[in-house]
């Protein structure tokens, strides 16, 4: 099209895939050394030097770092989404999602899928105090972490699965709270205890919150 | 001493006072800047620019990056134990010290002792994958915390205050999940409603663990 011959197509269509591959391969190791070294540590220089390619090459890509640190959000985000939110959609809302949720981030951390575990915690911490495009990004992304749970937990009071005087809030907090901990204390003394302490944490909040059986609440 | 005279005496006790103010100087700007900026950011150079000395007059205390590295991280924790630990220890131990180091710890960040929030969640955020003598010293602050919350949480069982089943290891866990998770919030979203939620989830899960009156034990 445009012009172009079969075989021109054929040419056109490879350059776009190598483009694509060359740009995947940049920002997954973006995102992986950004768990390790830090998102503001993530320059153009330090890909070049990581990824063996040429600065122009990198440079083809991403016209700045602050576009480099947003396209490697977005391809963590990807990368989270395909590992902990997209199984959790597929099961029903309510406690056997807010159960995923919980079960596929502690999973994702336990594996290492990025060096630095959550890849959000990590660059959230880094950022927290340095205003700007890249961390407006990362508070949105967890903001859309805590609607999501959130959600479960409505939807899990309205199943009668859990009491209705939950404050939804609260118990975003606390489930949030113990599942950010799990992270900290296994990448700081790489003990894998700190998972089951959470699963524990969660599962005795979730227990004391269950919704009384209705012929049980008269008395 | 040493054939000083009496003037020679007061220049050198004054040269060392210099030297101390100096040191001091140079570690609180640089526990200030370690979490804004990170630790590893913390070079001598950097430090230059922030105070303004000369780069000898930084050198003339710290040889090495990390010597520099280690220094302030005993310089914040001076400032952690005399706002946070101190006023705990003068409390009895059980309950009444744990309430006040969890008090004292979200008073400590709200107030922003340190810009960052919590100096040592904010340091171990950033160096949990890069092993060395500054991370292996920041895990240590933190597990001395833990013990000091641990110890508390053991007394406090003791004295019949909480449920005598009450597991150590998994409440130190929960409760420090929740002052992490206020500190975390806080900072991202400057939102001080994550100091209440911490305080709430505390007294819950503290309420539920009280130890139940023994003449209704019996029942």
């Amino acid at each position: 099209m445009n012009g172009l011959s079969v075989e021109g197509e054929v040419r056109e269509r490879r350059r776009r895939a190598d483009g694509e591959r060359s740009r995947r391969t940049i920002l997954d190791t973006a995102a992986r050394l950004a768990t390790v070294e830090g998102i503001d540590g993530l320059s153009i220089g330090r890909l070049v030097d990581a990824i063996g390619m040429s600065k122009s090459g990198v440079y083809a890509h991403f016209r700045s770092k602050e576009e480099l640190q947003l396209a490697t959000i977005a391809a963590a985000q990807e990368v989270f989404d395909a590992d902990i939110v997209d199984p959790a959609l597929e099961v029903e809302n309510g406690l056997p999602r807010l159960e995923v949720l919980c079960e596929r981030f502690l999973s994702h951390v336990e594996r290492l899928v990025f060096p630095g575990g959550c890849f959000f915690a990590s660059v959230a911490a880094e950022l927290d105090t340095r205003p700007g495009p890249v961390r407006d990004r990362i508070a949105e992304v967890q903001s859309d972490w805590t609607k999501l749970i959130a959600s479960a937990i409505r939807e899990a009071k309205r199943r009668d699965e859990l009491d209705p005087d939950t404050s939804v809030k609260q118990l975003t907090f606390e489930i949030n709270a113990v599942l950010a901990q799990a992270n900290t204390e296994f990448l700081l003394h790489r003990d894998r205890a700190a998972f089951n302490q959470a699963r524990r944490a969660i599962h005795d909040r979730l227990q004391a919150l269950a919704a009384r059986p209705r012929r049980r609440r008269r008395t």
